[in-house]
């Protein structure tokens, strides 16, 4: 498979297409932004690690049943994927309070949710990607009723699948984000990356944090979390 | 039935308990707020007229099969209810985009939605009353699945029911805010207040604010609009 031309570029990959409008190719970058853009730097070496671990995770959902846009890691940075239309929301699934949920309800980083919360929010930069819940995901049209309750499923078994395969290396997974895309045959499939930029990854020992939040809150050592769930999840 | 303690001072209602323990008395204010209390004033016969407008509104709700708290009205500004405990949520059910949705979505106020949207607000001052989801009400445990169905259920009825009255005025109803609660024997019923202060009513012709609106924003002839509110739903 070969690039074309760059169909978009984004915070953190680029995406390109290629001789096969059925797929893409998405080249992670070092770049990292926080507060909706608002501060800026770089994590070196991200890039590669957070492409291999997007693609070590998909691999084990899809043998969890989880349809992925994953198909072919193509170098250290890149990836060939199912081209799909994103579903323009951003579903956060949420085990552990922390970061904005902690902060709308009052609870202390680290309170134990009694069951799991989701949350949608419209993938909207100037908007800064408000929250939204599924009435508001209807009137707009984002999704249909069934593609919402398909995305919530899918979410909570990712979460469950997960949530065991991380606890087996020490990590708890405190809360992510995914993106979900429709593929050209209508198809919902889970899609973007599941990285330490995209989840919060604590110790389960120590609860060390061991993702973007190193960044945004100028914790120091950001590039030792980021290799550190690298060895963790592949050994490496 | 008599008053006894004063049992709570809200921003547009004094709550008084009784000589009997099932039932309060709501006591209507002329003071009005507005940005969770940073904007304070006087709106001149306010309370009685809302006390009004919401009796007669409960009371065509009790005929259409909702459950309200609404027991009698004893003068102008005072009625007694059934006591509950209060869900701590605002509902707020929206038909047409106005106010913090509009904000949120980035859409003109005055765009009909596609469909209802029913939004949850955790009824937290010091929060700010924020958003929330089912998720979040369930893991908080502010209400079970049961009784969010049954809210839902009851506010969409209630949707229905007003809209179509309210049209018969003059009066596009917009959007607006209920609260629900629980009565000793674990009813759900409609409780506070239906009025001007917590509904959007705008003149099904020339689009003119009947509501609170005129008060937030300082449209002018803010007395007139609860008046006329009043006038068309009872004729006086
Ligand atoms: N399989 C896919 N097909 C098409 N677009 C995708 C796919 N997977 C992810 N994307 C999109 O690629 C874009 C680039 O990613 P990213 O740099 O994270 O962007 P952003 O700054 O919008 O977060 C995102 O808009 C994401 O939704
Ligand atoms: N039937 C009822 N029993 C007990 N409390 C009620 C009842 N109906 C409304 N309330 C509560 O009475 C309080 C007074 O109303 P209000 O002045 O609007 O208060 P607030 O400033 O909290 O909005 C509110 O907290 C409301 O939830
Ligand atoms: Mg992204
Ligand atoms: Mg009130």
């Amino acid at each position: 498979m070969e690039k074309t031309v760059q169909m978009y570029e984004g915070k953190a990959k680029k995406v390109y297409a290629t001789n096969d409008e059925n797929y893409c190719i998405v080249s992670y970058k070092d770049d990292a932004t926080a507060f909706n853009g608002l501060k800026k730097g770089t994590i070196l070496g991200k890039g590669a690690i957070n492409n291999r671990v997007t693609n070590h995770l998909m691999k084990l959902l899809e043998k969890s049943g989880i349809p992925t846009h994953f198909v072919e890691e193509l170098s250290d940075r890149e990836t060939v994927v199912k081209k799909v239309t994103i579903v323009p929301l951003e579903v956060i699934v949420r085990n552990i309070a922390a970061g904005s949920l902690a902060k709308r309800l009052g609870l202390a980083e680290g309170t134990k949710m009694k069951s799991t919360v989701l949350e949608y929010c419209y993938k909207d930069d100037e908007l800064g990607d408000p929250m939204i819940n599924e009435y508001h995901i209807l009137a707009m049209e984002f999704a249909t009723k069934e593609e919402i309750d398909l995305i919530a499923k899918y979410s909570f078994k990712i979460n469950d699948v997960l949530s065991h395969y991380l606890k087996d290396a020490n990590i708890e997974l405190i809360d992510f984000k995914l993106e979900f895309g429709k593929t050209a045959d209508g198809q919902i499939v889970l899609a973007d990356e599941i990285s330490p930029d995209t989840c919060r990854f604590w110790d389960t020992v120590t609860g060390e944090k061991l993702d973007k939040d190193r960044f945004r809150r100028d914790l120091g050592h950001v590039e030792d979390a980021y290799q550190e769930v690298l060895k963790r999840l592949m050994g490496e």
